[in-house]
């Protein structure tokens, strides 16, 4: 598949954008035709350049408001056309984007419109370029791609064709199949953009809110398939009007759209594997067409993975974590023999403190995994830096991540040592691709419990201080969820990266309200649910503020915020885990008075059931298929704990009590700056 | 009129949201539950805590989903209410708002939902407590005010009337007159909130995008009028949600909330005396009812500003200004008798340069003005930090603006100066209100052209350095309009208050496209055009970098960021003055060739004309009325200028060109980004 991208998707000057897209390994660019006329680089110099970036000039667009005019704007329209052929020459390219009338077009007649476009056709002819006419979704008379397809087969002049773009015709929820009939050689262009599923006006969800493949609702496979099956075999390009997009950092966005085209790439062909061409197609017999004049690569398929392997959690000061997880219920585990990281179970829920410094030179200072480099200290102030998931096959796996440009990250090991697969999600966490196992357990937890050569004190739970209270409540722990917060302008792309690279499933998202604005909330998932991420989009604010007060070189600077983060942990007996926890002490998040009458009010719970909830600091929820209890640790830097109990098949994480969460946290987070 | 605000509204904690609701001023507040259940503060805690703010607690809300469901579900609602009206006793409330069920109604029967609300008035009853009713514009059978009113009639009940928001109202087109017809006694309760028009589900329109009072499109001065002569003398309560309100200073927002319902208060009062009730109204004479239960305050009345009177540019180090005014043909006025201050004047463009010190102490510290007080020292890059403004009163008209919570700018002045009103915009420019004179000339300028005592070496274009080349082609110079960059979180306040305090009416915003993304800009204008403000929302990116580089101290730390701003001037010959301005060895902004190309293209333009446009790096716009020419200088500091030319009646902006003007700036500040 030949892959572009219009220049309106990123952000900075023609050559900015143009140097990013031959980093991210394009094929071929569209010119946006603003981005041409504020340039200071002449149109011989964008040749130019384009042919030692290797870049091909695939479109210039767009040409607007031509059909359906009286006489005299027609006039003025072909010689504006001619003034863009003419510049077109100079800049080497060959095919324009015509879109349907919008603004002028005043005469609603197809004969007229198809004489009309001929006049152009031919003028297009005479300059050695062709016309590519697309159906804006909203144009006054043409939006439809079928009416726009059957002006070009009228108009029958060989500089004339369709561009496709799956905007404007899903955004349309028009059926896609027709598209299998066209003759592929009417078929100039095909553009993809995708998007959230939106009620409002067409013009300004497709200005503002398109995103890359995979970003959004659409069922761009299917609508790829029919276009494969067409016979086209021209550019797949990408032209999304995106205000995120617009402001992002040019290089990492254009990565970012490339990952959609290959993952797109992909999700094609395993549409037209699933759907196989009916026998009574256009082709002759029932075996043809089975080889389609486009290629589509693939990737090394991979399962979704089975689990959390581990949570990281690194700090330079481990003291209120290690307490936590000592009160949780969770046991010491020793520390790592080579690395200064340590190791804390309960159940099959792992939890690894690194104390180790960060990498050098990485664009992901957040930490190293179990398998961490050299470089800065780590920061202070414990930060969520890495997740291990459990997948069948590392190796495939981590492949199927570095083909969809997932920036590996650095680690070493030494002989003897589990080697982890490891690569960097857009918030900068690291993520790990482990070998799960079918018990749950981990092979590389062999590699702790050996004394750690600095000769440090023990932490207070450690495993020779005898069992640990409770300890057997845990027994059936496993993470639960994992809570990551991200910055706004890569929420998006990583809903694309978790998506392609690990598979996971987007849901609808939620949006809660906290003290400082509303958060959004999109949840990730495979189907058994053996691994759910929730991604948190904390308000502007929220984020200005944790970056005004972040210290250099804690996890996160340059990309992710000091938010506050958090790991769940499930277990079988909640309120045992949390009568332990109280009993070793443990700092739970205290909820108010006011939650548990508003908790009466709305489910009239049993006086004793309710007492104990109040009594324990949990919080309840119930839906139609189960109930929902949980807690929260207090916030150490920017991480907390959360243990939950599910009951039934309920399938939330108690988002109607997320609010109170958030109320208190800040309370809290303001206590502290008042008295300090 | 009573004022209300709901706490939803407004960032924070509950107790923080009550104290800045006082000090802003309301009479009461409508407590919006989530804020009760996720505060510390128990229901007798609030009730004490608004007593001792001087607030009453007027609206408990909301109460979803009670009606048109079965007699089971009926039933668990009862005992929820029960429980709610329990808890308003102990918070001392009287009224509950119910809102029309969206999520659970399965029954669409008007006699079944009249006796199920009549179960619950009875309840309320027993309780000593009423329930306002309200028509949600997206209720499942109920999303009509009419029908709720009407429901509210056949139940008849003391303690069951209705609740009237302008949202649920507006939102779906409703005709308000039928309010007038309302027993004003059923009417327990009255919402009010503004938003923009916009095409997208109402849902989601009411939940992210309401605003207050004068900063959207509804006609609430007329759904006010309605109200207030059905006879309504209850709190008119803001019920506001909006992502960005939810995330911004407490205390500021309150103050905006607060401005927009005096301004509405005032518009309401103006509506009635424009629109007198109808003879055969319900009342029984014509004289009747011209008082109206409800007492409405007004504020002085200002005619709109005639025009500019001067901008001021603070700056410490001043020769890059001085050098670009001279290049343009103003001519150097002297210094002040008494400050550390420059005026430069062509035709009737005044610029005032200002060295002065910041004013001690004050949340504006962006400059003083031609009267500044004293403290840190101007920052060295120019800024652009006062406007003053021609008004018939400026005694009057700063009394307007101090009754519409403008924090008024200290100043000192000596004897025999001129006095300026001044006050804070919210982007901390500071606003002058002068004494317009009809022949354009300003008495203050007497003030200036003595010889400054600090002895300090006089600027390139003294007055006694001869007269100015070509300053003849500016003598029907005035300040065309000025644009200033707004911080994304003060936008909507500073549309209300340039709306109300300065009389400039908001027209439909644009987007322009700049290399970092979309640019929204909101012209603000007078009705005659003396006065055209731009009000520019920059891309979140350009704000957050601006505000990464910013100087301590500079020119709008806190507020304002440090964006490209800039002054135009108007004047009668563009071509002389860009040529006199290159003879002088001005700076312009260069314009790529490109953008002649697409010219060209566009308009067919006379190769001569536009071959000047090309030599002078002019830009053009021209539209049905008329014709536009101008162009810019180069950058010094956050400063800017632009030169313009009308032909006809052209009443743009040239808004066609500013990504032209985005791009050659953002590429020029690379460039020093680069060599530096």
């Amino acid at each position: 598949m030949r892959t572009g991208i219009a220049t309106v998707c990123l952000s900075g000057t023609l050559r900015e954008k143009m140097q990013a897209c031959a980093v991210a390994g394009f094929d071929g660019i569209e010119i946006f035709e603003q981005d041409l006329v504020t340039s200071p680089l002449s149109p011989e110099d964008v040749r130019k350049l384009a042919a030692d970036l290797g870049l091909t000039l695939d479109l210039y667009q767009p040409f607007r408001d031509f059909d359906s005019v009286p006489e005299d704007l027609l006039a003025a329209n072909l010689r504006r056309a001619d003034a863009k052929f003419r510049l077109m020459s100079r800049l080497g390219m060959d095919t324009m984007l015509l879109c349907s009338n919008v603004g002028t077009a005043t005469i609603d007649d197809d004969e007229l419109r198809a004489a009309q476009l001929s006049r152009l056709a031919a003028l297009a002819g005479d300059h050695g370029v062709k016309v590519a006419y697309e159906a804006l979704a909203w144009g006054k008379y043409v939006n439809d791609y079928e009416h726009a397809h059957r002006l070009v087969d009228m108009v029958d002049h060989p500089n004339l064709g369709t561009c496709l773009d799956s905007f404007h015709i899903l955004s349309r929820d028009w059926d896609t199949a027709p598209i299998e009939a066209f003759n592929p050689e009417k078929i100039f262009f095909v553009q993809v953009a995708d998007a959230p599923k939106l009620s409002m006006d067409v013009l300004s969800w497709s200005r503002h809110y398109r995103v890359f493949p995979g970003e959004g609702q659409f069922e761009l496979a299917k609508f790829m398939g029919h276009v494969v099956r067409a016979g086209y075999a021209g550019p797949v390009s990408l032209e999304v009007f995106n205000d995120v997009f617009r402001q992002s950092d040019v290089e990492r966005t254009a990565v970012d759209a490339m990952r959609s085209l290959i993952w797109l790439e992909e999700q094609s062909a395993r549409w037209l594997e699933a759907n196989p061409a009916p026998a009574a197609g256009k082709a002759s017999g029932a075996s043809a067409r089975r080889r389609y004049p486009m290629e589509l690569a693939t990737l090394p398929r991979v399962a979704e993975p089975a689990g959390f392997n581990f949570a990281e959690v690194r700090a330079g000061d481990t003291a209120g974590l290690e307490t936590l997880l000592g009160q949780l219920g969770f046991a010491f585990n020793g520390r790592h023999r080579t690395k200064d990281v340590q190791l804390w179970t309960m159940g099959h829920a792992r939890v690894i403190i690194n104390e180790e410094p960060a990498p050098f030179g990485t664009a992901t200072p957040a930490g190293g995994g179990p398998a961490a480099g050299t470089g800065q200290p780590a920061p202070a102030a414990p930060a969520i830096s890495a997740l291990g998931f459990d997948v069948d096959s590392p190796v495939i796996a981590a492949a199927r991540a570095q083909q969809l440009k997932a920036p590996a990250v650095p680690r070493k090991s030494q002989a003897n040592e589990e080697v982890f697969q490891g690569f960097a999600a857009p918030d900068s966490t690291e993520i790990f691709l482990c070998q799960g196992s079918p018990d749950g357990t981990a092979a590389w937890v062999g590699e702790f419990g050996e004394p750690y050569e600095s000769g440090e004190e023990l932490p207070l739970a450690a495993p020779d201080a005898g069992p640990v209270p409770g300890a057997g409540a845990g027994a059936g722990a496993v993470i639960d969820h994992v809570n990551l917060a991200q910055p706004w302008q890569h929420f998006d792309e990583a809903v694309l990266f978790y998506t392609s690279a690990l598979a996971l499933e987007p849901q609808p998202y939620a949006e809660v309200a906290s003290p400082t604005g509303l958060v959004r909330s999109q949840v990730m998932l495979t189907e058994d649910r053996g691994v759910r991420l929730v991604l948190n989009l904390a308000p502007l604010l929220q984020q200005e503020a944790a970056d005004g007060t972040k210290e250099p070189g804690a996890a996160g600077s340059g990309h992710r915020r000091t938010y506050q983060e958090h790991v769940a942990f499930a277990v079988d007996d909640l309120v045992a885990t949390a009568r332990a926890a109280r009993d070793r002490g443990l700092d739970f998040l205290q909820i108010p008075a006011n939650y548990y009458e508003d908790l009466d009010a709305r489910f009239a719970l049993d006086p004793e059931f309710l007492a104990t909830l109040r009594e324990l600091n949990l919080l309840y929820d119930r839906d139609a298929d189960g109930e929902f209890l949980h807690f929260y640790t207090a916030t150490v830097g920017s991480v907390f704990f959360e243990m939950v109990e599910r009951r039934g098949a309920y399938d939330g994480y108690g988002a109607p009590n997320a609010p109170v969460r958030h109320a208190v946290q800040y309370d809290h987070l303001h206590q502290l700056t008042r008295t300090s």
